[in-house]
């Protein structure tokens, strides 16, 4: 049992049975639309050695580390933490089976993951994520980067939908690794003195910091000329929805086989993503992208909510020429990893988005008394033998309270049967009562589930 | 990046795609049932604060606790758990949210629990449960005992439904706490000295210890005379799939006005479920089912799988007077839990129950030549539209070996193009082949998503 008045928890987000109806009517669509894809679903356990975890440098202090309440060792201590993404435990997994999995194998995940970060504004410590990726073994070619970029668009306009969920415009931005340190190379930066890695560290700061500080770090942590640092900052300044980016760079007067290498893929990524793009979601090449991990080998992304600047990047990804190793081989991989919570969260919490009913429920059948309730039972499986989710009214009040006990959970019909067993149905949102057949009837294919409401103007 | 080979983490259960197929179409057929019935879907966070965790006293050592790696104060090791099952989190949601909820509230919850025991046979340290509960504020009439009841048949009997996912089938037992204890207060064994609570903890035990064992237990620590002893078990042993336990209850000439009370719910909830068994789901009034943990009140529920007998009780619940308790207002419930990776671990690892395919694709794209991929892409795309999941090759092998494939992950279907522009369909299972048009071809329904196969002789 349960006492006192508890508190929500900071960092770990809960909702309301109407706004759960929009993570998951959210999950429904994603998963229909990774579906349609070919992407078959995996679940992996929520905890992983701490050792795989704490390969990631930069995370390894949000890990949250378990421990049995009894534990008499201290081996418990360390053994075992939750995941804080889904690519390490997807790359885990891919090794424990290789064998077994049919490559290149698509799969999606959509799952809780965990940071023990102290919670600051849009960062939690409990979230959801859905990931895609493609994982070959040996070798994945190139076109499978435009293939998950194809996905995640789809999936993107279909939450974008009015028809769907509604939820506010994307633009997927794309860059190359390759692109970016072919440039750098080209320019006489060197690779070997972390020369590539620190401005390509410093650039991804761009966003955060003013332009002269950005100067003095490429300088000072860089090592860069002022040619260099003017030339570096040109090209993080080029932003094309087509592949004219690739002339704008070209004429930067840089050449470098990789650079090559980077602008032929970026240009086929985009001019095979574009014409996807609608008024609601776009693609567009975003030179000043970098991504801080280091284990990204070409395609780049990230993603901006339109109105939400501030939540960053809530869609990011790219390719990966070492997913995984057994030592005996390599399997490439090329993913993106959609923050559900960090988008969702804040909407639902803002009552930007919410179900129209707190309850599966189309019909309420009303009961005339307590000896009725066989009967109206009876009437309910019937109703739900058509696939009408349904509940029979928890007492026998007056029929007006049994209306408003519908009402204030957005059930939008009250099922009516008399002493002599004629059935009516009352529209409540209508007020209007017709005859019908519990066996047959049913209501409009809009209302069989609950509609997700955006309300822009709260 | 993950190297080197790694092992499954015992009593961490993870599927292979084909496996994670059954799951999933588990979990959409109970949450479908679910719905139907009016239960709205709710997800609470993985943790709960410790305090919370260890009112449920039995279960205290099995909890993980939660540290962040560098937490410097020792706060943290104790603060938070992992929740070890789902009505310690949905009782606090109540109280959390009891201003925001319509009551009664009926919800289903889906989701992992852990437990930080010793994984043994058939024990998971990481486990997915599904619990529908019906929560009143203040009172909740006896019928919602019932409500919950038949909900739960329905579920187990489109789980074990031939045409759905073909579980084996399962027997529901139930009992009710106010008949034994007033069967044992008529008999004369005492409250206030722990005797009936004794009494019940022994007789709990019946199937996991010879009778003499039970016998001395009770007189022993139960403080029962022989005569006392006898009619307990003979209590115990009754069992009926209808109404008639009642009358062997009364033969045995024991009265007692809880006795008399809890006779009269069981009749009822036997009543009124019998009639939705079938050859695969049975109910059963089974007089020794106690339930160890003290906090259910009436209806007790326990499940067994038929066949698999060592699973234990795959499905338990009841009735509980007090989930929650804010001070100023009772929150009765009544619930139940069915144990979904318990039964269905089991059956997919043992190779009994399978997906058809590894990948939700009804049909390979074939791939005449790598410049083809975006006619193939657009193919796909039309398929797409009409709601038909589908890949393109991964490459421009012979046809012969794009059709083995398709045929290696269990794809139906193989679509051909010409270089006229005349596209074939190959249901590659018959070897038949057809025109068809990507703007209207629809698979046979039945392969639109994989089928469950049961092998039931392997």
């Amino acid at each position: 049992m349960s006492r006192g008045t508890p508190k929500p928890l900071s960092g770990f987000p809960e909702f309301l049975p109407a706004q759960r109806e929009v993570e998951r009517q959210v999950i429904e669509a994603l998963s229909r639309t990774f579906e349609l894809h070919g992407f078959a679903n995996i679940e992996t356990r929520a905890v992983e050695p701490l050792d795989q975890l704490l390969r990631k440098g930069e995370t390894s202090k949000e890990v949250y580390l378990l421990r049995r309440l009894h534990e008499e060792s201290e081996e418990g201590h360390a053994g075992m933490g939750l995941h804080f993404d889904l690519t390490v435990p997807f790359a885990r997994y891919v090794l424990e089976n290789a064998g077994k999995l049919e490559f290149p194998f698509r799969r999606y995940q959509i799952q809780k993951v965990w940071r023990g970060e102290r919670p600051q504004d849009g960062r939690f410590r409990e979230f959801v994520q859905a990931d895609i990726d493609i994982v070959g073994q040996g070798e994945l070619p190139f076109h499978h980067d435009v293939e998950v970029t194809r996905v995640m668009l789809h999936a993107l306009g279909t939450l974008t939908s009015p028809d769907s969920i509604g939820l506010p415009g994307f633009t997927l931005q794309v860059n190359n690794r390759k692109l970016i340190q072919g440039f750098y190379l080209g320019l006489g930066i060197s690779e070997d003195d972390g020369g590539v890695e620190n401005t390509m560290r410093v650039i991804d700061k761009l966003d955060k910091m003013p332009e002269a500080k950005i100067r003095e770090l490429l300088r000072d942590e860089a090592g860069l000329s002022d040619e260099q640092v003017d030339q570096c900052l040109a090209l993080a300044a080029i932003s094309a929805e087509d592949d004219s980016f690739a002339d704008q760079v070209r004429e930067l007067g840089v050449t470098h086989e990789l650079l090559d290498e980077g602008l032929d893929e970026l240009s086929a990524l985009v001019r095979a993503c574009a014409p996807l793009g609608n008024d609601r979601v776009r693609i567009r090449a975003e030179l000043k992208i970098a991504r801080g991990l280091d284990y990204y080998t070409g395609t780049v992304f990230e993603t901006r909510l339109d109105g939400h600047d501030n939540l960053g990047s809530i869609c990011s990804g790219g390719r990966y020429d070492a997913l995984a190793d057994d030592g005996r081989t390599t399997y490439p991989g090329v993913g993106i990893s959609l923050g559900l919570s960090r988008v969702l969260v804040p909407l639902v919490n803002k009552g930007l988005l919410v179900a129209d009913r707190t309850v599966p429920s189309v019909v309420l059948v009303a009961l005339p008394d307590e000896e009725s309730r066989v009967a109206s039972d009876a009437i309910a499986d019937s109703l739900r033998a058509n696939g009408v989710p349904c509940e029979v009214a928890a007492s026998a009040q007056k029929f007006g309270k049994q209306i408003r006990y519908a009402e204030r959970r957005g059930i939008p019909f009250v099922w009516f049967t008399d002493r002599d067993g004629n059935h009516q149905v009352k529209d409540i949102r209508s007020g209007e009562q017709v005859d019908a057949d519990p066996q047959a009837w049913l209501p409009p294919t809009n209302d069989l589930k609950p509609t997700i409401v955006r309300t822009d103007n709260q």
